[in-house]
């Protein structure tokens, strides 16, 4: 027996890697439902061999359909979600809606699988530079509770979607020309550029997405005394994420406990031999399932601290990965 | 009476950075000696409206002047600038071989200017990262003792010098039109990619340019208990740096106490205003005197902490301006 599958936003940049996930994993879909707004309606999708027609996202969409993958915008999830989940699908969702609601299980399968299980029809996805994050970071919390995590942010432009990918490549070609650019979709160039702005800014001066990652995090470890600072920064890059982090430890681990750690870990993978100028880059995490760890080393700043490097694909592991993940635990 | 100067390095991005500096800041020159390898000699400079043959430099270059600025390869600087010291000149150098020579003041004006007549010929120009980041903490320093600072980087391939900033173009220009790039000055692609590696690495899995941060840091405070644990990471951007820095106080000061301090410090701008998206932007940073700091709020994860984000233009105030500064103290 299959499962009736929904898609919704079929045509996004995280949409398109669900697809192509649930087809690449093998993932038992019986039926496939591609949802996506009045404008794509009508158009096809591939998927194992068939042209499937994407039909518009309504309130009654949702029938006979046993789990629903949204990865739409806030304001849409908060709309419609809600239907499917009165339908009977088990929704996952990728907005950041539903993430902090007690009813709700935040799942990043490496870290809580177990919570999937307490769900109430709806189970989110986590904020794509907290799944990059807690991914490597869990397992060393196992080994030695993790009390405090700098993270500074090198995010891809895949984030903020399918445009920002064009806009990237659209500005990079008009400077390239010796032409001015005009940014629609960021604030200001983000070619050649650097943007200290992800999400929205909140009253204490932190974006929206630097206390996501605070937050998930606390919600994901059971562990409300964790504290993670962050700065994100939007970097001219296609699609992966990466990140600088500073852990303190509860108690000392040696760069060759973690390691020997990160190398049996689930979706982990140590790349960290500089002599031979390997660590992590994003063009190399770009495509790929498991999030890059390199560059391991003391904190020497602290009692018991760790620094590292990170890479991860921010529409794979980030988004559609593992949202696939969350749906394979549920069948 | 004017000033007799040298400049090694004079066709580098910083060398000509140097001579724009000179020109600009109307720096009393009364003689020109742009000096540079034989590939570059007989080459002519323009410098306030004439043409300045560039000569070869040798050992016996520096004859008859009073200020010699060095910028070029360390191992060179080893070499040449012992001659230039012994000729009588007195030694800008902006490379890493003295800079933690007790008998060589390392100095960034705003932070220890007195410093600079304690020289005995030679005087090091900090390395651009750690002069980005010291203008504006040193002031908050001041007010209130800086133990330890988180500092991740977003540096520009400027750092590098100008093969790279052409390596940059070159290889963005390649991937968008779907070519495979070929990296000669760095062991990887940078454009669109993120290079967790700056110098060499060092004994501790820390590269040079991060021990630099914390080295040089400390001589110029003159406290041998500020720690610092940087991770330096190479950016797909022309010419500024950018940094996010946590801070840990030895008393808390409030975001608005710290604007205040950093709004009449020498050598910064405070662009903070996120309500109107006001931040630093290394595009807005790039040819710009001051280091842009913003994104100034408390660090909720220590108990007097400031997190902040800044921006500097490499080759002025991370190199040629410096330098200039401090030649202007001299004379």
């Amino acid at each position: 027996m299959g499962v009736r599958v929904a898609v919704v936003g079929a045509t996004g940049a995280v949409g398109v890697e669900m697809l192509n996930v649930l087809e690449q994993r093998d993932f038992p879909v019986d039926y496939l439902r591609p949802l996506a707004s009045s404008r794509s309606a009508g158009k096809k999708v591939a998927f194992k061999g068939s042209d499937i027609t994407i039909e518009e996202l309504k309130e009654d969409s949702f029938g006979g359909i046993d789990i629903a993958l949204f990865s739409i915008p806030d304001n849409e999830s908060r709309h419609f979600v809600p239907y499917a989940a009165k339908a009977g699908a088990v929704v996952i969702d990728n907005s950041a809606v539903f993430r902090m609601d007690d009813d709700v299980p935040l799942i990043v399968p490496e870290v809580n699988a177990d919570d999937i299980r307490k769900h109430k029809g709806i189970i989110a996805n986590p904020n794509c530079s907290t799944i990059i994050m807690v991914v490597p970071v869990y397992p060393i919390h196992r080994a030695s509770r993790v009390k405090r995590i700098v993270a500074s942010t090198y995010q891809a432009v895949s984030g903020t979607g399918r445009a920002a990918m064009t806009e990237l490549k659209t500005q990079s070609e008009q400077i390239l020309a010796g032409e001015e650019v005009a940014p629609k979709v960021y604030p200001h160039q983000i070619a050649f550029n650097l943007l200290p702005h992800i999400g929205s800014f909140t009253d204490n001066a932190y974006t929206t997405e630097e206390m996501k990652m605070h937050n998930e995090t606390r919600k994901m470890f059971g562990d409300q005394e964790i504290r993670v600072v962050a700065t994100t920064i939007r970097v001219p890059v296609f699609r992966a994420h990466s990140e600088a982090l500073n852990l303190e430890l509860e108690r000392a681990l040696t760069p060759d406990e973690v390691r020997s750690i990160l190398s049996s870990a689930p979706g982990v993978k140590v790349v960290d031999d500089p002599s031979r100028n390997l660590y992590p880059l994003p063009i190399d995490a770009s495509g790929q399932d498991d999030v890059l760890v390199g560059r391991i080393r003391v904190d020497y700043s602290v009692p018991c601290g760790i620094s590292m490097w990170i890479s991860g694909d921010q529409l794979l592991k980030g988004a559609a990965l593992n949202a696939v993940q969350i749906a394979e635990h549920i069948i």
